[in-house]
């Protein structure tokens, strides 16, 4: 971190300040310029944390020069993570594909919906079993009913499973139905729950908020890891900007930065992102272009009866289609995506 | 609602889209332009919710017309909505002040500050015993202890009590401490921490999230209202931007819009917006010019040794003269703040 | 269009609204719901653009239908336009890449730039002589003669060139030395300049504006086409949003959604949107798997020694196996982009 | 500014950057930290305009530490500066009120908008000849007719006159009849435009873009400034956020922000940043008690017949209940605003 003071400030206030860094072990370098002093710290800026620099007597800002997330950076884990669940690897050579259903509204709705994607060489099946919707008149979701069908479905196609939990209280109960947690965007910062769910060590899924910066979003995943989970993948799925022709913006470009930041695996998300159907293939495709290792993708068994973002969901011809083509574009950059399962 | 159909759309089309609204008791309304068909929707849309008309072939958008959330709106209460605590009257003609440290650090801070807030003139003490963090590392605040030390000052200045909840756990041993539960922005849509508050039927402070707008944030209240919680209070705090000069960008237009739109009280947040002590009385007499019902202000008696946000609190001697200003501001506008208590 | 009418208005207000629009020579279709009167608009909506519906008594909002923009819609137009620019066809089967130094800086580096990109297989060398820079004092370019200099080296390459005009006194001076105009982010609204642009003829490569939406970008192209130009390739640069990790965010849902709205070529401009070298390559093939029908990249021959943006342009080397993986995704869509030239 | 080196920099590194900034007479002082190396530049930064440090061997970043502008901040010139137009005084104690008509639409139209904002105490009459339309099919002003009606609306009410110019080749024509430049969102970029009013040397009145950060804008005040021109107004008017309740989001914390970074008057326009006739008032009384020097509000004596911009433009009768009381506000803040001229 570097401390920028005001220009004309004076040898008392820089020792002041530089008092209290010493005072807490940390080493200090101060560099006059022609305008302005500004005092270099040297050591584990964490100490600092609690400590108002900003306001101290002539101090005008703080420059941070490190990342303050540690357990999600390169610099602690230079290489790529593998994240292995139930013998799929995720972060690995192979391209991961996670599909289904925006929720789970009936038995033989995911089932067929399972046999659909599997046979596509989707190796993962999503499904909403508890939904947060924007209104609270909206459907819900069938809760525990729900996650019982995506068993079911598991036991019947052998894909592995992945659910949204919102609630604290229900990741101990959803723990024993699914493979990997998602934590959806409205959660990003729910910090209760990102403990909740690093204490549980399952995969998490964990998608970006609609506002939140890269940055922050590792920050946040430091929640779950600093509870000792390290099995986080991260997931863009678009963020808030004043562009309405999409649902939300798709920051591809966070693939590649997130790539050279940090050591997590990177999902994308291009249902919610563009928020209707017919753009999706295209975000698919470029997704993994830009070095994605795996999406997750709404492909309902008929979209038009869907209960919920009908308007998102692929069909199984569609998103069978685009399979072909993903795994066409992973063999250009040296991966592999096995079509047809 | 209304539906716009594709140009080109034939009669069967249109038929067919008739003939799903009318099954759900909808009536149809079908108007031919130059290029486009529209069919309009008549009653009520949220029997809708579930169907994915904008499937249906043909079908080009849909526009929505009359807002989704009820509760909430001016259709549904058009005089304002007036909420009493403990003899508080928020939404009223007086202007309420809602001061104190962004956290509970020990006992004696918190009382200092609430003598001294009460001194200007403040009604109510804020004081955070759960602090959400950017990052894990730092100061998460007192807990329980926090809610306590806010009881010891309420008890010894009569002040009242607002803090904030995070999680859904904590909503019950909350509530016999406080007098207003305070929802952040980052859980703007934590739906179920929403709806906790909402069956415990205390007074609630509703931030707007940083990333909400304000149609979704009244959706959102929906959440606390529709478990017949209607005490609820917006509070506008800052949304994200693409300025960095402050933390956020305070939208001062929520304040006149949501006057417009909804019978509930306004408040705002100049500390979270601004993010910097220098910039919140500027702030603080925008929000009353432009119409608020109040204010939730950090102040800390000594800002420069606090936890966390130091940047951003007060001191008492600032927010004194602020008051000040306020209670003449409130008396053009024909309202009243009694500086001094 | 439609007009929503308040709740509660009554049968005269109704009626005035209807006799504006009929006096225009405009349909009328009144639709009644359970709380509003909606107002149907029949005819062509360019009549109403000087008629301030919104004021009159009764009406509480317009909702458009129809998109304002014509000669850029789909619906004047459904096929692809191809621009045929000196033998080379933007739009139709063929991937076009327009590469080159972000500013003209010397005679040498312009000629050493172009052999360089033309032998990866760019069909078009870009070099800035008018550059707009967000600091007066920074360098704004060898102006007319860093177009002799581009001119120079068309004739030794058989390149064709593209450059920006930034000022409306520039355009027929250099449309005698470049094939494709481009018009830069900040000037996207700068309408004196567009019709400027639109009644040359000459190809134009439009940037969007950081801040435009797709909508205000078709009706910014429309300045250009009304004045008889045609020839207008679109090309996303990213937008501006909070995140700060990338220059810009890469709007790549641009892509498909431009292609379904409009019969305009769609171009991708990957340095601008990442701003950092180490991302372009990614964004690159993200750009092409999506769907665009060419690119426009930064590329100096020394990277090193540039005299603006630096820190984004790509080496010769890398540039080269950028071109190689796009001919084969390239060929994957069914489009063809011959690297090697 | 300082350079940030990657962990894991060697020495050469470090010195073969260290020698470039030497030979460019700037002073270097190293840092070093446990994890990275910071680099501290002594000096001028302008004289690293164009040297791309950002692509040296182990530079991770730059990070600014002194802001890039010079003539607009408060380095510079600490004490407010006035602009003395005809006797009005901008920037002074005095609240100075620009208004009128989005457009001139007749000569009859703007000499009753200039007697009616006079009557209420407006200083200064405001009107467009020239009006950049989202639309190229929209009304686009009356051009050198509307500045001949401006003049002699000047003539008869002696109001001194705004407009804005949105061609470099309209300046000199535009001078003649004008006191004030307008330079309007859409070119707060169009440098060529900036410089021609900057050779002018008449005052300025300088809009933000609406996703021009406050940074960019006083760079872009830079560019009027370094030609000679030193009397900019500033005027925020609104900002592109995901909020489309308002036509844009008002910044009302750039008040503060710039009245801390610049010694140049500040204006708010509530007319273009509320786009609603109902948020202005609340808008630009929050503008005052925030600090603004002076509004500039659309005013129409009918606005149900205005030719553009209907939506948002004032009755006389609203306007001058406004100024009453801004007058009110005003002296609570210590200044003036004489109601009633």
């Amino acid at each position: 971190m570097v401390i920028v003071m005001r220009p004309g400030t004076n040898e008392a206030e820089i020792n002041e300040v530089s008092k209290v860094l010493e005072s807490l072990g940390l080493g200090v370098h101060i560099s006059k310029g022609t305008e302005r002093t500004i005092i270099g710290v040297i050591g584990d800026k964490r100490l600092l944390n609690d400590v108002p620099l900003e306001l101290m007597t002539g101090v005008e800002k703080l420059v941070a020069i490190a990342e303050p997330y540690k357990l999600a950076g390169k610099t602690f884990k230079p290489e790529s993570s593998v994240i292995d669940v139930g013998g799929v690897k995720i972060g690995g050579k192979e391209i991961v594909i996670m599909a289904g259903p925006c929720a789970v509204e009936s038995r033989q709705q995911i089932i067929e919906a399972a046999h659909a994607v599997k046979k596509s060489g989707a190796q993962i099946l999503r499904g909403g079993a508890y939904k947060p919707r924007t209104s609270p008149y909206a459907f819900q979701g069938l809760e525990e009913e729900g996650l019982k069908y995506l068993k079911e479905a598991k036991d019947e196609t052998g894909l592995l499973i992945i659910t949204e939990v919102t609630s604290e209280r229900a990741v101990e109960s959803a723990a024993e139905f699914v493979d990997i947690f998602q934590i959806g965007a409205r959660n990003v910062q729910n910090f209760q729950l990102l403990k909740e769910v690093g204490r549980s060590k399952k995969p998490v899924l964990f998608k970006r908020g609609s506002s939140t910066t890269i940055d922050e979003w590792l920050n946040a995943a430091e929640y779950i890891m600093s509870e000792g989970n390290y099995n986080v993948i991260l997931c863009e799925r678009g963020i808030r900007t004043f562009e309405t022709a999409t649902r939300n913006t798709l920051d591809i470009s966070a693939v590649p930065v997130l790539k050279s930041l940090s050591h997590l695996p990177v999902f994308v998300d291009p249902s919610h992102a563009a928020g209707k159907a017919n753009y999706i293939s295209s975000l698919s495709k470029a997704a993994i272009a830009a070095g994605a290792d795996g999406l997750i993708i709404e492909v309902h068994p008929n979209p038009k009866c869907a209960l919920s973002d009908a308007a998102q969901q692929l069909t199984p011809s569609v998103f069978d289609d685009l399979c072909k083509d993903i795994s066409k574009i992973a063999e250009i950059l040296g991966r592999e995506f096995k079509y047809g399962g």
